[in-house]
């Protein structure tokens, strides 16, 4: 790593402040005299948002067109990080071509409520596959010369009071929850930027927090790059310079860069901290690439709009009836199938290229006409003569297939759903088109989980198409016909009730504050722990044909490997996801049931057989530990299970993993326990009890054991002992220095 | 209340010292140079455990003969603090015929988890039942001129790692659960004494906790009595006298002592901190009545306590096979009916004056032979030929009535279970019981709850008998003929799993901390937010009755009185439990549906009706507002309930309750909606957007509506406003004025 100091030593103080903060709403700071230009950072992070005029974060005004990707919602699903890289090249490409020099995602906070206004921005409910993705995306945009700004960095976990809510949660599950992505993102692919949060993480505001921008960004994980805040987000600029925030975006005018030089003049503020914010923004700029002659191929990466989206379809429910042939005779109901939902609302929002709808796409590929009734308007409303043309139009077809979905208004940034339903015009159309012609197919467009139990059971099919982009509604058509296997999986599990979501009672919490109550137990690590039902869970997707898995071992190395043949045992080719899950029974410390540690993607033609290895980085097997405040491997016997999801275990090996050391030194307050579990320590407390005068308790052995959980200070003080309590604790720190 | 410390200005500092820490285990120091005697403290409380010789906190060692009144667990569910109170008497009594001074009791510590070990000493999840119950314990105690010790204050809700973890548990929670029985008790009853935690709360012994023991208790609950330590608790002598440790107990053989007077001669400590404490003891020594001509009468006494156990035992379910006729032929099967559980094991474990066993005690009742088969031996061991004989009494009888419950050896002070498992021997036993003759009454014996989910369907009738002390073979007798009509109702819910109990994935914690996750949401304030099924719920208990409620109506004064007209409408005489919930369904704060606030015991003879009043007292609805650390009783519709269990809601109402006034300045990192929302305000945000430059971002109606959870200084960032901050913020402070 490079000292960013050393960037600025002709610079002014007035000049090194001035690049610590935005020229306007989406522009770096030039300083003209030494040639440093200004760079632009523009909205993601599934496409580019470059406006063309003024400057919002709100997505409220026009930006240029550009190729909408499905949003990080579907792309979660794909489970296929070398895919997800090429989309990140693409979104390089585009912002190339757009002269933007660093695109502001991958988004990658984990789903911590399905109520999160901003869930569809998000990845998984899980650390790992939204590092392991978040990843690919990083380095696919920065293999273009573009820098991504890895967000929002941290616990940004809803939208209600988001620019003033302290996310309260304790240390395990902000390491291994919250911020576990992060740092795999961060160690993994460098990207240039880190975007942080708006909200405070345990009473601190993160654009002020040292602890996570400096000590544990740089300190612990090593990053290189430059934080910046999220717009808006700063404060206190002085406090977040000192904190480690960079550079605040946007421009405020110049108002905070006179408070930082104010600070320094005033002696409250060491210049050298703002010379290492202006050298990382130097840095920074000197990295982006801009050439005028760059252009991207819209239609290309439409193409690959398309093919990403059929991988992030999640086929939730099949009894045989899809895929539909060329020539079923399909009644396709719901306006939703004409005027697609493609993506969120809010600072995400792209103006795209193109835009397909699965009507049209789903025609183009039949061989027959394809009915259609819109069955309820653009703006959800409905009324009976849509209604009855719907179910007639149902009744007359063979299969029917009903688009519902969560209306775009009820999904933005900026706040948060109060409930998981459809509108409850959609479901009576569906409960009428069910009852007209009970074959029918339910294809689903929403960012955050809606509740299915109200149908689930009575359709012989669902599809869940997110919000799919662009090309989502090819995807659509595509799955439908069986032309693309559905190769997506649950990122997030459908859980039978709103109620059942572990964080429920404690979401989005009041006056300030939210206690992330469930602490580790977030999404399926909850419900599998509490053995609570869900709809569909975590992992859970169908393809076209089915998989087997053989001769499954386990290695540990380094690493742990996972290894088995896959095979494809239908007739059509298709993608498999292999999830391990690693749980550890007999731990001594609280963990889920199982956790996602390490997953593959495979596309398989029809019987064809692959062995497919799939490593577990050591470092995932790590709990964090608040006696020594670090990573710590437990030793002891894994679970290590393969499956189709969390909830379909396919084969369980166990292996032994080595333990850390971990040296927890003896201490007066010791339980009993703790020192008998010590031989050394043992003898210690045996002739510390042969020294008791005739009036202490009697010390036995069955005392000793139901004193066990006693602290050794306070066993003490119930007797006489002709040895002091300094004395005790240097024969105990002798045992320390042996047992270390 | 007087100055404690006039009352020792004759005393040395050594003196003073001596008295704040105990003689030995069970005793005061006197003071013989000025006349103080020596007091006794003694184990409670369900009945008196007044060590004959040394001393333990255990329950080790013999004890002097006491009536075993039933522990808190079943006492709980008597939902009746009229006859709690003479339990009291009776127990102070029995406290000045031993010559004891001062009952350590009762204790009345949240059941936050069903595994709690201790929760048999407890007596509900409730902290109002809590609350009205344990009061009137302390004000019978203390009728008879002997001390009660109100404990274990605060937050001892487990026993795993109690003399060192930490309960960590937010404001709200901390005030509207835990802490807000030990407010009533102290507000309505004054116990004479409190005794600390062992654990920490918040990271703090509460041995140390100035904010818990002087703060709280005294400064905002006034508090005038003495703090006496657990036994062993004091972890820093001299950090618990300034925190408002008052009586450390037991001896330390001088060795503190020595430490207080240490640090006055060293400054550290000032010697009137001394003195208030010193003061404490004497005036509580000058309280103490002994006189060595009291006695009890040890008949009148256990007579009291099969009355009182009756009206505690909670009849979950009967489908009319109880009562039993007295000629019913009837095969009581289970050793436990023979050899009773009656208490657990620790430091209330008593050494009864008598003990009565069910099997005895039906015989008595019957007018026919009653078959006994004991299924099982004394330890839980069984085999072919006792589960043999079993099942052929049963098959030959024509109810079986089987008793099962937790083996002694797994209910105990000191450590938790570990699963709400009965012993798979006696579901065996069960299992097959039922299927010899399905008219199978099951009677429970147990101090925490046991999951009932695996039989509860398939037999008749089930009793929950708890631990009923001494007398409660006769009582459980008195129950199954019908003598005794079953009285008591649920204190605790019994879930349908484990896994259901909000505390599941919290408890009992890891690395010396158990975080309180689940929050407000503990027992039926969880499971009814999330709308888990139990098997039984909180409130719950049938009797042999069915009653009425008609002419509900709610006024609204200081308090808020429900006032309903009770019918027993049934052909015998028997006891209701009103219940009165109160949920805020448009509350601006979390809370759970519905909370107990109210409730009455009634009985009527058969075809008797009453009119009763339930006084919700206004204070039991606030809530503790963070923002203000205050409590706040939130104005708006309350919705009213009166229920038979927290799941059997017969009346609902809704009133309107002023608000109490709440003033939330304003500030500049106040919204713009919370700042809309105050006319006043709004006025000065327009003039201030009236001075914004052109550069400054569009501000109008809809921006501010997405901007509404902005904080104003965040959006005053966006722009160049002609105003500064402060002007800004003394503009607010004039609406703040005009608004107080």
């Amino acid at each position: 790593m490079t000292d960013p100091a050393k960037s600025v030593p002709t610079l002014t103080l007035e000049e090194k402040a001035s690049l610590t903060s935005g020229l306007n709403f989406w522009f770096t700071k030039p300083v003209s005299r030494v040639g440093i230009p200004s760079i632009m950072l523009t909205d993601g992070p599934h496409g580019i948002r470059k406006q063309t005029e003024g400057g919002d974060h709100l997505g409220l005004t026009d930006s240029v067109p550009a190729t909408c990707f499905p949003p990080a919602v579907a792309m979660g699903c794909s489970f296929d990080p070398e895919l997800l890289e090429q989309v990140g090249v693409a979104l390089g490409v585009e912002a190339r071509a757009a002269q933007v020099s660093v695109l502001l995602g991958p988004g990658i906070n984990i789903k911590r409520s399905p109520l999160c206004g901003r869930n569809f921005e998000y990845l998984s409910e899980d650390p790992l596959l939204s590092g392991a993705l978040g990843a690919a995306l990083v380095r696919g945009i920065q293999s273009q010369g573009v820098g991504a700004s890895l967000k929002h960095f941290a616990a940004n976990n809803q939208e209600t009071d988001r620019m003033r809510v302290s996310a309260d949660i304790d240390p395990r599950p902000l390491r291994e929850i919250y911020l576990r992505g992060f740092q795999r993102v961060v160690e993994d692919a460098q990207p240039w930027t880190v975007m942080c949060s708006y909200n405070r993480i345990n009473g601190v505001y993160s654009s002020q927090n040292r602890w996570l921008l400096t000590d544990v960004l740089r300190g612990e994980w090593g990053f290189g790059g430059l934080v910046v805040s999220d717009w808006g987000a700063v404060s206190d600029r002085v406090a977040a310079l000192k904190a480690g925030l960079d550079l605040e975006m946007p421009s405020t005018g110049g108002r905070t860069d006179q408070e930082i030089v104010d600070a320094v003049k005033a002696g409250s503020l060491d210049e050298s901290v703002v010379d290492v914010a202006a050298g990382r923004v130097v840095d920074l700029v000197g990295k982006a690439v801009v050439d005028p002659d760059d252009v991207f191929d819209a239609d290309e990466h439409h193409a690959l709009a398309r093919r990403v989206a059929a991988e992030c379809v999640v086929l939730l429910k099949n009894d045989g009836v899809l895929p539909l042939a060329a020539d079923t005779n399909v009644a396709v109901i719901g306006e939703l199938a004409r005027t697609p939902r493609y993506q969120g609302a809010g600072s995400s929002r792209i103006n795209p290229t193109r835009l397909d709808n699965a009507l049209d796409e789903m025609r183009a590929l039949a061989s027959v006409d394809v009915a259609f009734a819109p069955g309820y308007l653009d703006d959800g409303t409905t009324n009976d003569e849509l209604r009855t043309a719907a179910t007639d139009a149902a009744r007359a077809s063979e299969v029917a297939v009903v688009f519902v979905g969560v209306p775009a208004a009820l999904e933005s940034e900026g706040f948060d759903r109060t409930d998981l339903e459809l509108p409850s015009e959609q479901t009576e159309l569906l409960d009428a088109v069910i009852a007209a012609n009970p074959n029918t197919v339910v294809v689903l467009s929403n960012g955050g989980v809606v509740r299915v139990s109200g149908f689930a059971d009575r359709v012989p099919a669902i599809i869940e198409g997110w919000l799919l982009g662009q090309a989502g509604g090819g995807a659509i058509a595509d799955v439908l016909f069986g032309v693309a296997d559905p190769a997506g999986r649950l990122a997030e599990t459908i859980p039978v009730r709103l109620e059942d979501t572990p964080s429920y009672t404690d979401f989005p919490g009041e006056h300030g504050h939210v206690r992330y109550g469930e602490g580790l137990f977030v999404g399926y690590r909850g419900v599998d722990a509490r053995g609570t039902d869900v709809s569909f869970p975590f992992g859970h997707g169908l393809s076209y044909t089915t998989f087997d898995y053989s001769a499954v071992s386990v290695t540990v190395g380094d690493d742990v490997v996972v290894t088995m043949t896959v095979t494809n045992a239908g007739e059509r080719s298709g993608s498999d996801v292999v999830q391990v899950y690693v749980g550890v029974p007999d731990s001594s410390v609280s963990r889920a049931p199982r956790e996602l540690k390490g997953f593959a993607k495979v596309r398989l033609d029809a019987g064809e057989s692959r062995q497919v290895e799939v490593p577990v980085r050591r470092a995932d097997l790590a709990y964090w530990d608040t006696r020594v405040d670090g990573w710590v491997v437990e030793g002891g016997t894994y679970r290590v299970q393969i499956g189709a999801s969390s909830r379909d275990i396919r084969a369980t090996c166990t292996v032994d993993i080595d333990g850390d050391e971990v040296s927890i030194p003896l201490t007066l307050e010791s339980s009993i326990g703790e020192i008998l579990a010590n031989p050394a320590a043992a003898e210690v407390l045996s002739k510390i009890f042969a020294t008791a005068d005739g009036a202490a308790p009697a010390l036995d052995p069955a005392v000793l054991e139901m004193a066990a959980s006693m602290p050794l200070e306070r066993v003490l003080s119930f007797g006489n002992f002709g040895i002091g309590l300094e004395e005790i604790q240097q024969q105990l720190d002798v045992v320390n220095g042996k047992s270390n």
